[in-house]
């Protein structure tokens, strides 16, 4: 009997079941075991000992250390800071998800609040709750600047459609590593920030999650854009020092954030943000990871594994992504 | 002295002042006479009689009729209902304005609202205001179908844009007269109107106002529509039949409806449509004319006017438009 793949994930147990049967038809002559990492439904320890590749979802911290012939960790999201929180992660190669359909649904996201924000309907939406008519000045695509921190797969398609559709779009690359993005420039590094953010009419975080980027959204970053900018944080919330966001927002030096990701998630209900006239919250779904898509993408990097070939999405543990 | 070319239009000064400095930009050749129609501002006599062109907005009804050598009426809006409301009207050339700049902005702003009702943003902005985190299911772009109602060339732009962003449209036409609008395809008439209902996901409204359309959309209409669509009207405000708009809303039947346009503008501050939680309203802006490429645009069609040329936007008063 072959090995199967272990599939651990802290998931409810629709989306575990939807995410089995991906991940089993797509991966038709592996076996799948699913995991939820509950101590009353643990597979056989015989079994968990032959274990070479695990794909994860939230796994339960600690359980991965428990694996001894664990060799590949295969994530099923495009984030893995979560993953790397968890101080037993054994040593072994990690992948995080890369996925084309991701990154499309990342970009139509992005497209849809830039085109928001450039339009001005929350301030229409304000006007509307006071039953006031009055057309505001309405400036050009080709004049609102958007910069996208982060040129990773979904920065770089996120840059591309705004290109695309007449914005005049900057890129920032904190590590500076060349990205293929054609007509967008792209800056890099401290001095590259402080440009990036000083010509951001609309700002769009895509970050990875890791040591350096935490809080880098906070009171001086969020000074530098121009008076009354735009925000839209698609990347995770620890990205943004939300009382540094707020003092923003009320002093009108931010207009409007639009806000997909917090640093807890969900969004405690007593939470002071919900009811922010200057804060548009959605429920962290810029970009859901589909289980279907995901799970062919995964299937072809265990392919690659087995093969012996280049993984795509290897997470370097010393940058964080 | 040539003779001048009025701009007959009845604006705030400021409107007044911004349109005749950039006519006087467009048309350096010509004198430009600006009157807002006002008696106690009237132009001498002697003046008025020699008009020949007349640029309008908003002519104060009556007042063309009063120039006995006037050929050419060339107005500054795409509709130009307003203007054959005027049963004095006398019968010369009349052209609407044609301004690529025009589509740009119409298309940009369709692209916009079909995003968010996309992304059932407001859905979200309910549960915000409920501090209620719940992700919905998210359909793809590809399967978002969205239907234009009214291919002129703000129709077709908007087709192309949404086409290239990757949703399903479809045009329709009620002339059917042959559009080029490169793999969307255009259905027209009664019938195709049927057809192009029942597939709309999200129907957008561009068509010009004229007897044939006039509460066009009305019960049997919306009732066409897959159940929950989305509607964007950026057409006139007697496209759609107001009473039977808000009883698909309450019904469920029409799930959100983005409306620009109304039956009286400014929308009546005690009208119950500001605050029905199925609309979103904006004071007319989608596509507002910019009076300096609309300025270029006219001068263009006053030039081809000299030059015996064939002018664009010539109206067919029996069709309307």
């Amino acid at each position: 009997m072959p090995v199967p793949i272990l599939f651990l994930a802290d998931l409810p147990a629709p989306a575990m079941a939807t995410w089995t049967s991906a991940l089993a038809a797509a991966l038709p002559d592996d076996a799948i075991l699913a995991w939820t990492g509950a101590n009353d439904t643990q597979p056989p320890s015989a079994l968990l000992a032959d274990i070479s590749v695990a794909v994860v979802a939230n796994p339960p911290p600690g359980l991965l250390a428990r694996l001894p012939a664990l060799r590949l960790v295969q994530s099923s999201w495009a984030g893995v800071d979560g993953l790397l929180a968890d101080p037993t992660l054994p040593p072994v190669t990690l992948a995080r998800l890369i996925d084309p359909q991701l990154a499309a649904d990342m970009a139509e996201a992005v497209l849809g609040h830039v085109l928001m924000l450039h339009r001005q309907v929350p301030a229409y939406r304000a006007q509307q709750a006071a039953a006031c008519w009055q057309p505001l000045a309405q400036p050009r695509l080709a004049e609102r600047r958007v910069t996208i921190l982060g040129m990773g797969e979904m920065g770089q398609a996120s840059a591309a459609l705004l290109a695309r559709t007449g914005f005049p779009v900057t890129g920032w690359s904190r590590s500076g590593r060349r990205v293929a993005c054609s007509g967008v420039p792209v800056l890099a590094g401290a001095d590259g920030l402080a440009i990036a953010l000083a010509q951001a009419d609309i700002l769009v975080n895509l970050l990875p999650l890791t040591v350096q980027t935490h809080g880098l959204l906070d009171r001086a970053a969020l000074a530098r854009l121009p008076r009354g900018a735009g925000l839209i944080n698609a990347g995770r919330g620890a990205h943004v020092v939300t009382t540094d966001l707020v003092a923003a927002l009320d002093s009108g030096q931010v207009g409007h954030a639009v806000l997909d990701v917090f640093p807890q998630e969900p969004l405690p209900q007593h939470d002071p943000l919900w009811h922010h006239p200057g804060v548009t919250i959605t429920p962290h779904v810029a970009a859901p990871t589909d289980p279907h898509s995901a799970a062919r993408a995964i299937a072809a990097n265990i392919a690659r594994w087995h093969a012996g070939q280049p993984l795509a999405g290897v997470v370097d543990r010393a940058a964080g992504y």
